[in-house]
This record gives structure tokens, sequence and C-alpha cells, in this order.
């Protein structure tokens, strides 16, 4: 018999693909959440929270986005029992697939029309890269049940005031909307229209939906004989004719044709000597371009998009009008706008925009993206707008996989990492800098002392003349007390803000030394005791002023300054 | 070839012991834990969210609990690359697993100690069984790399703050507070030390820690020969002679000796003339059965709880102060009850409790769990003790199996379920009355006027001397509008407050009828609109008072009354 082997230890790792939070990065999220929760209770939506396993059966075991069909689920068979194999169970991909199987399930007690939002994690079985993740949290908001567009134009003002909830001011955003009946009319009038055009329509969705990112010419490319990148790689073509190709790109250049016009109206109106209607007009033109102007002008040329989106309209009126799922799309969008309105919403918050498409073969009616309009660095350096932080739309076959009845349901998803990364970017989200105030151990048999001190501390509102801002954050330092250095660096780690000290001769005295951490931050490294009780940035209180003095240095440190 | 066959339609059901939650179980518990992440938070304890997902090599496979070594993971292998055989993943099963992975994969850059909170769902691939589900939530808080009990009398006194964050009042609760250093001297003192000893000392565990259910005569018996259950079920005993059940009896009936010692004494001092002394020995008696009491007897016999505790101390140092580990551990009792008492968390709040065990060899030092001891009624309608809701205690093998480094670590268990049902049997969660205000459609023509009514409420805060109550919950009727009834049914399904009802009649002269919807509930299930003109309870204001009228009947149901 050989030796037993050792077992080897255990690797202290995520499995690929996943990652750890750390404090402020889930405090952040939490509150984040928290705000849009409360603008969707405003609006009438009840919280719903499914558990994250589901029966592949119930699931279905891909994604719905055509585009990506190898996406993956995690999946396992549960233990046979006696006499049956186990259920095959998986973690939830998305919040839309739970929802179906939820309102299936309960339909007989949920309020119809339903609406529900639910926040929280999902899991994909994809391969990670950087800055994707397999677990990740979706924040959804739908209403089942209700065919008018009023749902959808609902929950497209409800996303603008979740945007303003947490931070990004009117001005920032803007909630593109379009109809996928709009598109369908397109493709009919491009005779794209029936079964046996799937492929092709396919195609020039899938191309519509790149124009962001290839420009004109790369979209007309691909809905003709194709496009060979930059790397070389070709991508095969819708194939469609020179006639067809115009009639989408007419559809694609909207923006442009649109443009145009305004500025040849424009043109008229200045011959005429109409210079406010002029001005009206070139404002109209340039508040789709938002990225490029100021918040000032953002106003300005915001005020004026009322007339773009109506040109917007009548384009598409002009285009696929004589359609008759086109005319019911362009009905929606006119309809979705006089709703908006009405609620306050003006046309500076949303854009009508025949460019959205937002995937393939799911949505069948008003589809609504969320973009932030200002710019960001990219990794590279360049200036780019920020982009799409939420997005959704109408889809009529949620439950019928389970009841053979169509529901109709509109809904969107808010990108939670997206919009707390654009929050980082735009200064939006408290400060890190939210340590405690750290009680330091001068002698171990005094620990009684100390936890007195920082009972108080914990106990005393930070501001006593507004008790919302909660209590002061404080702790005991609790490591091996014998190195004072190295209470300090804990201190200065846990990014404290005040240190206090108390030795015998402290207390006897009757006193507390409390040390300003931020002030003092840069020398905290070497110093010792000593040197840092002849510091400017170290106090001496009596005992009974030890909460004055740390609301004072808090108060001086709070982002609304505060006059020492 | 056969007819193809018709795939059957997938059953709309979650996976057994799995469940879903549905408006106030998910905001009430959100809520809930947002005020314990708050106390977490100011005791200096950072946040840290990890991804339900594991490798099971970093999990481990099995529970911590050895009382039930079969309760399994739910697992699963990835797909293999081209090299090499695919990971083992798991779902998490606790929130103390991962946090030993993190400790151990991000040490160094974590301050040490390092105090950190988590909550969230964990997964058991258990049998389910009534009100046992195989996902559900955790919320713990841990302190890893402190070894002094000033980082567990830190834990006991935020356990207290916890409970009273979420409205369990003071009285209402106890800390009990035990050391499993005490019960290592009792085996010590029983002649159960050694290692060959480790099957009987896990049968006296077991026992102990049955006090509560199986009485004295029970656990004598499971200490002895064994015992027979009421169902005839016998379980193996201890096997150990009468000298060593005695001296575990003396130990397990600490609570009675005490009492008796207590109530000689107060026969002393009676006897002596001190009657005042006499009645404080009798309410320390008493105070640790306060669930026989009101709540100002509770306070009134609490005040004396520090002479029961005292008491405690003493007894343990009698029984098994001559051992080395016991005396070890009761000094440690000593010391936190010493620092308890001086962030001022009187003996009241807490219990020097020897019965207290915590499942079996996972603990090393002091042990708590918290005991709600209000009275609920049981599912047979008897009068019980709420009982435990919170547990923890101190453990040294966190990251061992990771580095080979023990760690000494300490942390609490806060039962999510079981606080909300405490919360929800004190009448402490916040109601469920908190329907929307539904603004009903009279003629689908005039949506664009319903949504400026909407928006107009949405826009307003409840109460306008106090924002902070936030702004009216309410929205639009989304279904189809013909049937009037089925608009109140849906607003009664809601538990809307208020109906907001505008015809063209009303329009057109300027008004609005205002239906407070809870004083006419009774009536809503076959009303015709006609019948609802007439109550009193519907009111005709101006267009311009839709705002106020609406605050007025919120005013009118809030909890705290509001003189109409």
């Amino acid at each position: 018999m050989g030796k037993p082997k050792k077992t080897p230890r255990p690797k202290a790792e995520t499995p690929k693909g996943f990652r750890d939070y750390f404090g402020a990065e889930v405090t952040q999220r939490t509150e984040m959440l928290r705000k849009i929760a409360g603008v969707y209770h405003r609006y009438g939506f009840d919280a719903l929270e499914s558990a994250g396993v589901e029966t592949v059966e119930a699931l279905g075991k891909f994604l719905p986005d055509v585009d990506r069909p190898n996406e993956g689920v995690f999946a396992w068979q549960e233990d046979a029992d006696a006499d049956k194999p186990g259920d095959w169970l998986a973690l939830r991909y998305d919040l839309t697939a739970p929802l179906a199987r939820v309102y299936a399930q309960h339909q007989n007690d949920l309020p119809k029309p339903y609406r529900r939002y639910a926040m929280g994690p999902v899991w994909r079985n994809e391969k990670p890269g950087p800055g994707r993740f397999r677990q990740f949290y979706q924040c959804d908001a739908d209403t089942v049940g209700a065919p008018s567009v009023a749902a959808d134009a609902e929950i497209c003002a409800m996303l603008a005031d979740c945007l303003e909830a947490v931070g990004i001011e009117r001005g920032d955003y803007v909630i593109r909307v379009n109809n996928r009946k709009v598109l369908n009319g397109v493709m009919e009038v491009a005779g794209l229209a029936g079964d046996d055009k799937a492929a092709e329509r396919g195609i020039v969705l899938r191309a519509i939906d790149k124009l962001d990112r290839l420009g004109p010419d790369g979209v007309r490319a691909l809905l003709g004989q194709g496009r060979k990148d930059e790397s070389g790689d070709f991508t095969e073509g819708a194939g469609l004719s020179a006639l067809q190709t115009d009639k989408i790109m007419s559809f694609v250049n909207s923006h442009f044709e649109v443009g145009n016009k305004l500025a040849q109206e424009a043109a008229r109106a200045e011959n005429e000597g109409n210079d406010e209607r002029a001005r009206q007009l070139h404002h109209a033109r340039y508040s789709v371009e938002p990225q490029f102007r100021d918040r000032d002008e953002k106003e300005l040329y915001g005020k004026q998009r009322k007339i773009w989106n109506q040109r917007v309209i009548d384009h598409l009126k002009e285009l696929i009008g004589g359609t008759g799922v086109g005319f019911s799309g362009i009905s929606d969008l006119q309809e979705i706008h006089d709703l908006m309105t009405s609620a306050g919403y003006s046309d500076q918050r949303f854009l009508i925009d025949p460019s959205v498409v937002r995937g393939l073969g799911y949505y069948t009616g008003p589809v609504y993206e969320a973009e932030l309009t200002f710019d960001i660095q990219d990794e590279k350096g360049r200036t780019r707008n920020f982009g799409s932080v939420a997005g959704g739309g109408r889809y009529d076959d949620l439950v019928k996989r389970f009841t053979g009845q169509e529901v109709p349901a509109t809904g969107v998803s808010i990108g939670v990492d997206r919009l707390l990364a654009a929050l980082q970017a735009k200064g939006r989200l408290e400060s890190e800098a939210q340590g405690p105030v750290v009680v330091t151990v001068m002698d171990r048999a005094r620990m009684s002392y100390y936890q007195e001190l920082v009972a108080d501390l914990r106990n005393a509102d930070i501001d006593p003349d507004d008790p919302s801002k909660g209590k002061i954050r404080a702790e005991v330092y609790l490591g091996n007390p014998k190195n004072f250095g190295n209470q300090l660096k804990y201190a200065d780690k846990r990014g404290s803000p005040a240190a206090v000290i108390a030795g015998s001769d402290e207390q006897e005295r009757g006193v507390i030394q409390i040390k300003d951490l931020i002030l003092g931050a840069k020398i905290a490294e070497s110093a010792t005791l000593e040197e840092w009780k002849d510091r400017p940035s170290q106090f001496e209180v009596p005992r009974d002023q030890l909460v004055a003095k740390v609301r004072e240095i808090l108060a001086a440190h709070s982002p609304d300054g505060g006059a020492k």
C-alpha cells in the first residue's frame, strides 16, 4: 500500500466569469435599484421576486435573442426519484421568461392588466470576456394584458422618471421610440413581406441595427451583395435589388432626409425674412445631436424637438403610410407622442427614431430605448456618446407556450451595470469615502471605555438638525493594538474621516484626542503617536465634547462643504 | 412515417421547493434588509456581494452542520474544454463558505480585521417541506481576523440594534450568550475530554441542544441509556455513568439551580426584613421568563437581570471553573458582559445562558442567539414564545482549508424569513394596503386627459409638509374600459384607496369625480357608475382640486388617522 495522498488545498477563486463586489460597489447599486423601484412602485407596478432556479421546461432552453442562439443556460438534472427521472433545472437567463411562467401559473390571482417589476441576478452560460460576466443584474418592468399603446407610453415616461430619480439630469438622456410595425411597413414597400422572405428580412433588420456602427454605406453594402470589414472578413448581404435597397436606405437615412428638409425649410424662412422661424427650424434640426452641445444649448435645441418628431412622422407617412401595417405603426407612434406630451413629457425628453430595432423577431409593436447623450472618454481616449442604458418594447407571445392564449405585454429592462457606470462617469454616486470613525486602542485593558466611546458615536446623529442623514459610522480597532502605526494604517485603508485616541493619560484628565485623518492622510504611513499629537489636525477635547468634535470634522469633509 | 407528434405545452410551475414572492412580500423584506444593512454599516461593516455560483472545490461539498450531513448542494459540471474536463460548479448553500473563499482570495487587499456583511439568496438541495424552501435569504455579518472577544460583544450589541431598527421593541427580545469553551469545560469535568470521546460528546451536545423541546428528563435519558419518544422510536443514549450524568445535568439545569439559589436568598432577605433586596432577587429570578409578563413587568424584572447574569457566571465557576478551558470560557463571558454594559447594552437586553449550543463541531468560542420573547399562537392555537431569529458565534477554521492559516472569525446570521414572520405577528410591517390611485377610463379617446391627471398625481407629494413620505402612487386603467364595473373590480383587487372618474360631462364642466374606495369597498362588486355617483363616499371637485382631494383621502386612511 502506498502512502495516503495529501489532498491539495482548494483554489480560492471565483469560477471563470464571476466576480465579487465590495463595499460601495454593492451599496451604490442597491441604492440605485431602490430609487428605480420607488418610481416603478409609484407607477402602480408591483414587486415580483421569483427564484433563480426554474425548470428547463418552463424556462425554454434558449435565449430569446436569435442573433446568438447558442447562448446557453446553466442547467442540471435533479436526482431521480424511485419512479421517475429527475427534472432538469436551470438558472434563469433573464426576468422575462420567469414572468411568463408566473403569469401563466398565477393568472387567476393576478390583477389584469398586471404591472410588475423585478430586479435581481440572472445567469448566462457564455464565454466570459472583459466586462462581460456570467452573473449580472437585470431590472425590469412589464405590463401584461394591456393591448393599448398607453401601456407603452407609460413605460417610456416611467423610464424617463427612473433616469432622473437616479441622478441623470434632464437633457442628458433621450427616450428613443420606434415601432416594429413601421419596420414591417418598410419590408412591405421593399417587397420583403412574405413568409418566404424571412431570411432576407433578418439580414435587413440586422443591417439596420448596425447603422450606428457601420454608417449608411456599410448598411447599404449589407442590403446588397455583402460587406468586407477592416479585417477582410466578408458578411453575406441580403442580395436586394437597387430599387429595394433605395427604399430601405431612404428609411435608414430618415435622420438625414428629415435634417435636409428642415435645412431647406429654414433657408426658405430666412429668405422670407422670418428669422425666428428659421432659428426654430435650425434648432429642431440640431436637437437630435445633443452630444455636440453644452447643457444650455441642449435646453435651447431640445425645445424644438417637437418639430423634429413631427417631421419624422411625416417622413414615415410618405415612405410607408400606404401599407396597412406601416400606417398602423405610424398611428401608434403618433399616439405615444400625444400621450407622453399630455403627461408632461415634452418632446425634449424623447425622440421618434425609426432606426431603433432592438434585436430580432421578438418584438411586435412599439420599441424604445433610453440613451444617455453626454460624452465620455472611451478606453482609447476618444470622446463618444455614452449610449443606451435601457430598452424594451411590446411582445405578444408571452404566455402562449404555456396556455395557447395570446397575451399582449410590453416592458423595459434597465442595464444595471451600464447605468451605474454612467452615474459613476457623471459623479452622481455617493462618494466611496464613507469609512467609519476608528476608535483606536491604546491599552487592551481599557476596552470597556473604548466601547463606551464608540457607542456614543454610533448613537449620535451625524447632523442633529437633520436626523435623515443617519447616525455616525464608528468602530473600535479590533486587531492587535500593540503597533499604533498599524492602527493608523488600518484607519487609512478604511477611508476613516477621524481617529479617536484615548490612553491612560487622557482618561485620567477626562479628555480625548481626535485626529482629522483626511487632513492628516498624507503623513499616516510612518507616523508614531507622538508625532501625531503635535499635528494641527489633531485636537484634544473634553470627553463630553467627543461627539460634537467628530460631527464638526464630518461636516467639514461632507460634500456640501461646511465652514469649520 | 407516423404523424409528427404535437409537443405538449410546458407546465407553468416553479420547481418543487421554490416559490414566487409578490408585492408587499418583496418590498417588506427589502425594507427590513435595508434597515439591517444600515445598522451593519454604522458598525463599520462593509458590504460584500459574491456570485450565487462557486466552484465545488472552493465551496466544499457539504454543509457545515454535521447534524445533517446529507444536505446537498445544487451542482453541475461545466462543458469540457479541448484539453481538460469542465469544472464542477454549485450554488452557494450559505454566505460563510463564500466569505472564506473571498477572504483567502483577496486578503492582501482587505483591511485586517475585515468586517463584512452580506445578504442574498442561498440554495439547498434538500427535500422541501411546509415552510421549508430550497432557496431562501440569509443576512450575515462577520468579523474576520479579530481574536478578541470584543469582536463577539460588538456583534451581540449590533444584533440588538438590528432588532430594534426593524421594529422589535426593547423588552421583546433577548440576546442569549454562551461559550463553547464552557461546554468543553463541562465535558472535561464529566470525563469526556479526550479524542476517543468525540462520539459521546456529540450525543451530549445534541441532547443539551434539545433541552427546550425535551425538558430535563428527556435530556437525562439521552445522556444515559437512551430515550423512547411518543411515537415509540428509540434514540440511543451516550451511556454515561450516573456521576457523569449528574455533572452534566447540573450544568443543563443551571437555570433551575440559579433560580433556586435566588429564591433561597430572597427568603433569607425577607426574614431579615430586607424587603427591597428580596424584591430585587425575585425580580432577578423571573427576569429570564419574560414571556409570562406584560411589557411593564418585563421592564421591572429586566432591570434585575444583572443579578441573574452574575449568578449564572458564579454557578459556572463552581461547576467548571477548575478546568482550564472552562475558566477561560467563563472569563470570556464575563468580558462580553462587561463590554456590552459599557457600551450601554444593559443586562435587560442579554442573558448569559449556558444552554445555548448552536449546532455541533463548528464553533470554538462565544456563541449567541437572538430570541424574541413575546407570545404568538402556534398552528394549533397554543400560546408559545416566538423563539430564535438569529444566531452565530466564533469559529477559527474559516480559511484554513485554502491557506493553512488559522484565522479567527466571529459572525451572526439573521433568519430573514423568521424575523419577517415576527414583524408580521407584531404588526410592524407596512400595511399591504398600498395600492395605487386608479384613474378610470370612461372614454378611450380621452386617454391623453387621463394621462395628464395621473401625471399630476404622481408628481405630487403625499404630504406637502413631509416630502419624505414620497409621491402619490397612481395609474391609469389599461384594460378594456368598456365595462366600468370591471374597472372598479380591478381597483378593488389592487387595494386602491381611491378611483378618479372623468367622463365627457365632467371634463366639460371642469370637474372630477373622486371615489373613496376604502369607504366604498363593500359595494364595489356589482356597482354601476350611476349608483356610485350617488354614494356619499364619492366627491365631485374642480379639476384643480384633484391632488388636494386625493391627499385628503390618503390622509384619512393613513395609519396615523387624519381628521378629515
